[in-house]
């Protein structure tokens, strides 16, 4: 029997860096499943995100749209009303779009009221969750502080907690993402001192294997042949970096990969990367006693990822749902550990703007490429017109700014794929343009990737920055103020002009709609443009315009001149 | 006492060229009262559309945005569900919003039924409405072929002619826009061998009268406290070029200025440009019969809207409202009429993406400016701005892209005023991107001009438009495939480069919003990052994390590791 693709599941994980995985060659960090899957699909090995930090990175996944097309550049940036999604894109040729986990999503609540609609109404819902139908939503960071949590929503994992009798406040800090000091205090996950610690949860309690749960209690309540996507949104292993037994001390500080980083980074710095170096964030990531603490438990959180996809596959594979449903793997951005002398996310080095991205097709026709690695530059927005397309829909590619990858995983490899990659970050908000004087419009940075070169344009003023990826993939050594490299910096800005000028915006007419309008079809309404004595014309045209003069009312008369 | 503007009357003709008003330098056309408004108030002499077309142009002026920020790049392309309009920021400060004749609006019918927007609703008339209130809405182009009525609407104007007694089918075509030929025929507009003869109405039935007197009836039935900005929006002089009499003679051949055109641009033309010059409008237009014909009767046109606006002022006069009424008279583009070898517009000549700006500000901050020229680089997306500003709000700076003409009206230059100005156009759906064979997506053009030079960029390839407005002030010699010019040519495109790159969508935060984030409040809500002990910070920001670690479920214990 012919095998079909009906459903998709769209797993991310949050902060997952692209080498923290034994197929991608991590050394130490063996994620049994993640290779598994590999093996079963194929691997994208060069994919970048739209921009490395959560909130804008998450938009153009959902949009398919770069992040200065879609506007909502940074976390918390509502999402503004019109914007399609691709639960819009889905729905529109018959697959339902559902949401287990966090999407970062920040409805446009001025724009929602401005069109009147409430997020109590189904259409209001779906735009102010970002095109989902939600099945649980939890977007993980229920920090709190004097001024009360950092996220109002209702958070369900809190509500799991409590139900399963983990009784405080906030259980999903004093449980999940803390440990107990000596003395028998909360040791808080959000001091990395505590990094090595044990969360003081269960572990199947604990959020990866919460949502997995989730995810296939989700897959058990689908029935009826309507083919659905999912999106399976993990917490981890973002921050706090804290993990339950057995996790916590799975790894240790001989498997700790040495940071990448080079004293060349601290000479003569770009201005932006500096700030960011200098920022609390970069030097405690400069310290060796906070890596030794911090990066044995980042694995073990990726670890415990693992084990809980483990789970999941082994589900799909029991239930059989195996066999029709893609599965796709990525995360929002990755960590920079203490490479480059950073921490977090924010910039363009590998560690932070590249991400794991893994497919596997149930189709017959993906077969030739099962356990392939793929190099071509991919960019996150690909997937959602991936997703179009496995749902049978033509691409809408007036607005969506990505392309399929099912060519690709059918074997065909597309003779014009794009020549480089391209992401945005809007440091706006950030201590960095504070420091640097930069008003919100120029705090924007752009970088253009291809197989030899990364180059970043920052507005306002400054040198861009750029790397030799093919003498220096460690990306060490900034040339952007170099001379010698000026005809590269002129092609890049060309690039990125061209970029820049894309049409984003014309989402109203597709493409194929214009082409029908240069029929001149205008024509045949009346509109009759350049003639003379209509001898330029066929008669059909000028009927209506042809006859008997009327008679103007009163006069009796017309003007006839004559 | 003090004046203060507390009405906005924005007044546009559609297709007026910026030179056909005698304060503008016409030898034989008196425009006795656009230069009795420009006596009134400042003229702005160099004043650029955002796009050389009807409907993308309308759309800049009334979301204040480059076509390509708000999308609706063509005539009949919608403006995509969000967009706001100076309707929405204007009744956002108290100003209601009013329209009284074109907007060449087209609704964004999918978007609105996706988030369930009905045009029968409030707020649904407004959206599928450009943000105005209706009081008359016609869009003037009633025109009829084979297939039907090119604009479905109703047409409030053919009801008022069938109220007359004006019966045809179509009274706009047969009486408006027709005059009677020797055999007592219909003499349609469209053939432009009938423009000399009179149109078969009485003039005060006419478009322009017509559309004064609705807007004189809007005036006389507002009352009370509310500010209104009201936009009258006249269907002339734009084609068909028929005019009744007395001015269908008003002007004679000799009165029609010769055209500025030049051999040199028929060598070695520019492709697109040379596509333009080539179909059927530019052929027209070369002729000197059809240019001896027409522009009599464009002159005739524009002198009856000047008539109209006498009768307007004096009613404005009569009735107070001249006190606190701001008058802003323009135009969407202007009209080739034979000069560059072309037809109506589209292109990026003077003739063409030039308009009329005059603006009547009756405060007293205005008094030292009345009858003043200036030729700042002015934009007509300045005009939502200058609306928002007038009605003492603060001008959204994140989604307006324009920037109020306030200050110059009282007398205040701003240092830091535009360097250069953008116009763009789409040409996907005309019969030049066909025999090009270029694809809608590189069907655009892109304007940058400053005070000596005019750039025009192609995508798709093609080599740029260059023009020396300081030597060469009629446009007529191309530079832009001559390598003298590439330092000013490389000029042009690093100020396209930073123009393309702006930031237009980033609509759902504004500036200020952004800076008081950079406080770094999200720490009082419990974000704390990149900490090892807590001593980066103060104590009371640790408070929520600190505490008894609470007891785990069924355990009793807690997973304290001594």
């Amino acid at each position: 029997m012919r095998r079909q693709t009906k459903n998709i599941l769209f797993l991310m994980y949050d902060q997952l860096r692209h080498d923290y995985l034994s197929c991608a060659g991590h050394p130490h960090l063996e994620t049994t499943h993640m290779d598994r899957l590999a093996n079963m699909g194929v691997r994208f090995s060069n994919t970048y995100v739209q921009s490395p930090i959560c909130g804008a990175s998450r938009m153009s996944f959902y949009t398919g749209r770069y992040t200065s097309s879609h506007g909502a550049q940074w976390n918390n940036h509502p999402l503004k009303v019109g914007e399609l999604t691709m639960g819009d894109h889905l729905r529109a040729v018959g697959m339902d779009s559902w949401l287990v986990g966090k999407t970062h999503m920040k409805a446009d609540e001025v724009g929602m009221s401005r069109l009147g609609l409430s997020s109590d109404s189904k259409i209001g819902a779906r735009v102010a969750e970002c095109g989902f139908d939600i099945y649980t939503r939890d977007d993980g960071l229920w920090a709190q502080g004097p001024d009360g949590f950092y996220d109002n929503k209702r958070s369900p994992y809190n509500e799991f907690l409590k139900s399963k009798g983990y009784v405080a406040e906030n259980p999903w800090h004093d449980f999940a993402n803390a440990g107990v000091d000596e003395n028998g205090d909360v040791a808080s996950g959000f001091l990395m001192m505590y990094a090595d610690k044990p969360a003081n949860i269960a572990e199947e309690d604990s959020e990866t294997p919460w949502l997995t749960s989730q995810a296939i209690d989700f897959i058990e309540g689908r029935n009826g042949d309507r083919g659905w996507m999912c999106h399976v949104s993990f917490i981890k292993p973002h921050w706090p970096y804290i993990v339950p037994a057995p996790y916590h001390n799975m790894y240790g500080h001989n498997q700790v990969l040495p940071p990448q980083r080079h004293a060349a980074e601290k000479t003569d710095p770009h201005p932006i990367y500096q700030q960011f170096s200098e920022n609390q964030i970069g030097r405690a990531f400069q310290r060796d006693d906070v890596r030794n603490t911090v990066v044995p438990a980042y694995m073990g959180l990726v670890k415990q990822c693992d084990d809980q996809l483990g789970r999941l596959l082994d589900y799909l594979e029991d239930s059989g749902r195996i066999k029709d449903t893609m599965i796709v793997l990525t995360s929002d951005h990755g960590d920079y550990l203490g490479d480059h002398w950073l921490g977090e996310k924010d910039l363009f080095h590998d560690p932070s703007v590249k991400v794991p991205l893994i497919i596997f097709d149930p189709a017959d026709l993906a077969d030739k490429t099962r356990g392939t690695v793929c190099d071509h530059l991919v960019e996150s927005i690909d997937l959602a017109a991936t997703f179009v397309d496995v749902a049978g829909g033509d691409v809408p590619d007036h607005i969506l700014e990505g392309r399929s990858l099912l060519p690709i995983l059918h074997g065909n490899q597309p003779a014009d794929w794009r020549e480089f990659a391209v992401s945005e970050y809007d440091y706006s908000a950030t201590g960095a343009a504070v420091h640097l004087k930069v008003a919100p419009k120029d705090a924007r940075l752009f970088m253009i990737a291809d197989r030899q070169w990364k180059f970043v344009h920052a507005e306002g003023g400054f040198r861009p920055m750029l790397f030799d990826l093919v003498n220096d993939p460690e990306e060490f050594f900034d040339l952007g103020g170099d001379q010698t490299y000026a005809d590269v910096i002129a092609q890049m800005y060309a690039r990125l002009g061209a970029w820049s000028r894309r049409m984003s915006q014309r989402i109203t007419v597709s493409e194929q709609e214009i082409i029908s309008r240069r029929s001149g079809g205008s024509a045949r309404t009346g509109i009759l443009l350049g003639l003379y004595d209509g001898s330029e014309v066929s008669e059909d045209l000028l009927e209506k315009y042809r006859g008997r003069a009327p008679k103007r009312p009163g006069t009796g008369k017309n003007s006839q001149t004559r």
